[in-house]
């Protein structure tokens, strides 16, 4: 029996990727090996990886100015890869910091340049995105730096920044595929697959052709965007596998109705959350109304010794991963693209059901 | 129908892997999750990875003084990161050129340290393997770097250089797990996963501890052995997938008798297609005899006009990936642990038939 995985990453996926992996698991469309047995050279992984980048150039708009790499490492990796393929000759960068994932990619920053922050919600324990008339932006910025969404904090931009000639670099880890972006508003989009595009170990870098050419002499060659992407993502072997589960998780999107239809149905996921938290006496969010997230729901009991109650609670009608990250405490209920409205509402009867009885 | 496949990797693995992995796709042991969506931090993929690494170290006899990494990137990232993490204070690294796979790791290491060719291969087209007493190593060398099997030449180590005081690193990503091995006299072994233990996406490093404290300040933390080794393998989300393939590789393996089972199938399989090689006078393998890769089996058709009707002869006996690397030409047949001796059987009859036809 599936369960409620409400994990922020690793993270559900759609039963309908699981059970086509499955039953391809042995033989490939006749081909009479699995995905991971293919050579990344041979035509079938080859028409794999095409397939599987044009499904995402067609679900977020990719304009053609802009290259898609398949990589590996995660968006912690990325947090180095970004000033070392970025910073030219130039020696500061801007970050915004908005919690947890922008102190990590600012932390990592600082090993190759100087980091001006341009901007912090640090005043008010991360539960906000600042205005960007409030950012102060230095000169000779080699970029901008964003989290768009932050997953432990549950803080996520409802609004693109604008920065002018200096590149707009976003990690988008855990909202990427949720929404529709407008990626010309980016010089760089980068993010992790394992929260809407399916497996951990791949990385997808999204970035303006424009930008290729500022590496410093020390980017190793796997993770240069630009030899990357001449050897069109295969200068070393890539995560075939995750590759192709991405492949099925983007066709998947596209049944769905892609982005605009499933940007709806998370609006109507997550709204049916806050509501409910927002009537509550008994649990509370503690993000701001305009800056909350539609993938990432932290949320607190008033009365924190009911924590360990709650969880068992959950768990025992089928609900996992609801525990807050270690850094922020409390609950947290993810609830991304593959999570159905059902889970969302057996979670809102769950809560209701228990504020009645310990309320 | 599953075919033969003498793919160099991504490879052919143990179909009774792919069953199981099938099998559990949509709900992992009564967890209700695929092993894809469980959080990496929670006690189910805790459980999977922990019993991974203890196979592994099982399987290779992993003296208690290593650290084994489960990290990204594959092969020609450490390529990279094996200079970041061991200059420490050292300008010099020794590596010993036998084939491609060497060269990548050369020019890699040029962007950190400069590199002394201490033996190379190249005078004889990089058939064979300097003996040790022509190696010429610098002194305050950080390390001496080998591939102990040449995956495109087909050129392997069968004996374990000395180097004193000076750490052994050897690159082992395609004969890894294929035989017994003395761990102890290697400083670093590291090894992408796809050829012997699952998927891309995977690599192990195996390091000892007193390694640790050399990496240079530009290392990024999620490339960084120490970092990574303190965070056993999760300061960034690990490749689960990969790793727990890799896990039911390694208990498939065990059941197999071990690596030293598993060592005398290997070279029985390869003893089977060299025999055959050197009868022949129709086919030729260009590798010296006491170097001959048990893994990788490069060959070559006297008349060369005959390559695609022998390549499309086997592929309609059902053995595919036959065609040599470009940059050797001719054949090669990848005959790793998972390749049955019944493929190596049926390749070689092929070859009898197809030299008695054209011979």
């Amino acid at each position: 029996m599936r369960i409620f995985n409400f994990s922020a990453g690793p993270a559900v996926l759609p039963e309908l990727v699981l059970e086509i992996a499955a039953g391809e698991m042995l033989d490939w469309h006749g081909s009479g090996m699995s995905v991971m047995e293919m050579s990344h050279r041979g035509k079938e992984f080859m028409s794999i990886a095409a397939k599987a980048e044009a499904d995402l150039r067609a679900l977020l708009a990719v304009p053609s100015s802009y290259k898609v790499l398949f990589l590996q490492g995660g968006a912690i990796a990325e947090n180095a890869l970004v000033p070392m393929n970025l910073l030219g000759g130039r020696s500061v960068a801007d970050y915004v910091n908005t919690g947890e994932w922008s102190k990590k990619s600012i932390k990592e920053a600082k090993k190759y340049c100087t980091v001006n922050i341009a901007a912090t919600a640090e005043d008010k324990n991360f539960t906000y995105v600042p205005a960007l008339d409030t950012w102060k932006l230095s000169r000779d910025s080699a970029y901008v730096h964003v989290c768009t969404n932050e997953t432990i904090g549950g803080v996520e931009y409802q609004w693109t920044p604008e920065t002018g000639d200096v590149p707009l670099v976003a990690d988008m880890s855990s909202h990427i595929m949720s929404r529709v972006i407008d990626v010309a508003k980016y010089g760089v989009i980068y993010a992790g697959a394992q929260k809407n595009m399916g497996t951990a170990g791949l990385t997808v870098v999204i970035v303006r052709d424009d930008l290729l050419d500022r590496a410093l002499p020390i980017t190793p060659s796997v993770f240069h965007w630009k030899e990357q992407a001449e050897a069109e993502s295969m200068l070393n072997t890539p995560a075939t596998y995750s590759v192709y589960i991405a492949g099925l998780v983007f066709e998947w999107l596209q049944a769905q109705g892609g982005l605009a239809a499933i940007e709806k149905k998370n609006i109507a996921k997550a709204r049916l959350l806050y509501d409910y938290l927002d009537r509550s006496k008994f649990f509370l969010s503690p993000v701001r109304k305009e800056d909350r997230s539609r993938m990432n729901v932290p949320f607190k009991l008033r009365d924190e010794k009911l924590d360990e109650v709650f969880l068992k609670g959950a768990v025992e009608r089928g609900m996992v991963q609801l525990k807050g990250h270690r850094a922020v405490g409390g609950m947290r209920a993810s609830i991304y693209n593959a999570m159905p409205l059902e889970g969302v509402q057996t979670l809102v009867d769950y809560m209701q059901e228990f504020e009645q009885r310990h309320g």
